[in-house]
C-alpha cells in the first residue's frame, strides 16, 4: 500500500520553491546599475517580505496585497541604500516580482506531476503575480491559489486548510511542496503531507542554506524531477 | 486607434459560453439509461441555478458553492422525474459539470487569444469545478476566477469589478466574453467591455436561440476564432 496513494493535490509554495527571486532580481538590479551590491540589495528587500505580513495579520494592517507590501519594502530599501529611482522606475522594478525566473527543473518536473495530481499554487503572493509570472515562465498550473484568495497569509491555517476545503479533500489528500521547513511544518499541523526541496541557492550563491533533510517531513528531493520519480515509484508499491 | 487597445484581460463566462453544459449532460444522462428526456432533463436541472443563486445573494442561503447549488437541484429534479438513483450515481451525476465538454472551437480560439491578452474565467462555477473541467478539457487560462473568490455570484459588481481590482486595471481594460446578454449588461454597467458570442444550441439542438446581434455590446462573433480575428483587425487599426 502506497504512502501517498491518498494524495490528489500537490500545492507549492511559489517564491523560493519555484522560481528563483534571489537571482532575478540581482540581475534585473545589476542591469540597472544601482549603486549598491545586487546580492545584497536582493536579500535586503526579501527580508521585509514576513514582517510585512505579520502587520496584515496582526490587524496592524487591513488586507494588503504582496504588490503593495513589495512597493512598502521596496521604498524603505531604497532608502536605506540612499538610492534615488523615479516613480516609473519604482514601478517597473518592483514588478519584477511578476517576472521571477523558474528553477531550471520546474517546468518539466511540474508537466510530469500535472500527469498524476492537481497542481496548483499556495502562495502569499497576489493573484496577477502569480498569473502573470504563469504566463511569462509557462508554468502549467492547473489552479493559482492564493493567500489572496482566503484573505490570509501563510502560516493561517485557513491557508492550508482552504485548500483541502476548496476540493471537498481530506487535510492528509493535499501534499505541500516547499523550500522552507518552517511552511511544511504548519502545513503538517493542519494534517497536509509535506515535501521538501532543495534550493540551496535561494538566497544567493554566496550564501547557501542547510538543505539536509529532516525525517519529520513525509518526502525530500533536490527537484521537481526527483519528487516526481519518487512518486512515481510509490504509486507502483 | 484601435477601440479596444487599452483591453488587456479576456473574462469569460463559463457554462453556455465555453462548455456545452446542455449535449454534456444529455449525453451523460443518455448513458445511464434513465427514464427521461434526456434533452428536457438537462433544462430542468440548468432552470433551478439562477433560483438557486438568488437564494444565496438575497442571504436566504449563507455563503453555498455551485457543487452544492446543483446537487441540491438535481434532488429535486429527480424527484420530480420519480427517477430513484442511490447516493454514488448522484454523486456522479452531479460532477458531470467538472467534466462539460467545450464547444469545437474553444481551445484553438482561446491558445490565440492568449498570445495577446490574460485570459481568465469569470464564472458562477466553484474553483475545484473550474479546474477541474480546465484540466479535463484542456483549456489554456491564464487564470481562474470564481464568484468564489468574491464570494459573490454574478451579477453581483463584485464579480466583474473584482477581475479589474484585481490586476489593478480600470474597468474598461477588461472585456466581458459571455453567450448571455443579461450578463454583458450588468458587466457594462460596471464599465467593462462586452463581447457576444453566438451558441445558438446551448439550450439544445431541438431548441434552438434567437442569438441575433444587439449593437449595445462592443462587439459579436460565432465562435472565439472569429473573435481573436476581429480582435487581431482592430489591434491593427
Amino acid at each position: 500500500m502506497s504512502d501517498f496513494k491518498e494524495v490528489e493535490i500537490l500545492a507549492f509554495d511559489v517564491f523560493g520553491t519555484v522560481v528563483d527571486w534571489h537571482g532575478t532580481i540581482t540581475r534585473e538590479v545589476q542591469s540597472m546599475q544601482l549603486d549598491v551590491d545586487p546580492l545584497e540589495f536582493a536579500r535586503a528587500w526579501r527580508a521585509g517580505y514576513k514582517p510585512a505580513m505579520a502587520r496584515v495579520m496582526s490587524g496592524e494592517l487591513g488586507w494588503t496585497k504582496i504588490d503593495v507590501l513589495h512597493r512598502m519594502i521596496l521604498d524603505q530599501v531604497l532608502d536605506d541604500y540612499k538610492i534615488n529611482l523615479d516613480e516609473p522606475a519604482r514601478r517597473h522594478l518592483n514588478n519584477v516580482w511578476h517576472r521571477l525566473s523558474p528553477w531550471p527543473d520546474v517546468v518539466q518536473g511540474l508537466t510530469t506531476l500535472a500527469e498524476d495530481y492537481t497542481i496548483c499554487t499556495l502562495s502569499n503572493g497576489n493573484l496577477s503575480l502569480l498569473s502573470n509570472m504563469a504566463k511569462n515562465a509557462g508554468l502549467p498550473w492547473d489552479l493559482i491559489l492564493s493567500a489572496e484568495v482566503f484573505k490570509a497569509y501563510k502560516p493561517d491555517p485557513k491557508t492550508y486548510l482552504g485548500v483541502a476545503g476548496l476540493f471537498d479533500l481530506a487535510p492528509h489528500q493535499v501534499m505541500l511542496v516547499a523550500a522552507h521547513h518552517d511552511d511544511l511544518e504548519s502545513a503538517r499541523e493542519c494534517g497536509l503531507r509535506t515535501a521538501y526541496i532543495e534550493r540551496p541557492a535561494e538566497f544567493g550563491v554566496d550564501q547557501l542554506k542547510d538543505v539536509s533533510p529532516r525525517p519529520v517531513n513525509d518526502l525530500h528531493a533536490d527537484t521537481f524531477t526527483t519528487l516526481a520519480k519518487i512518486l512515481s515509484a510509490d504509486r507502483q508499491t
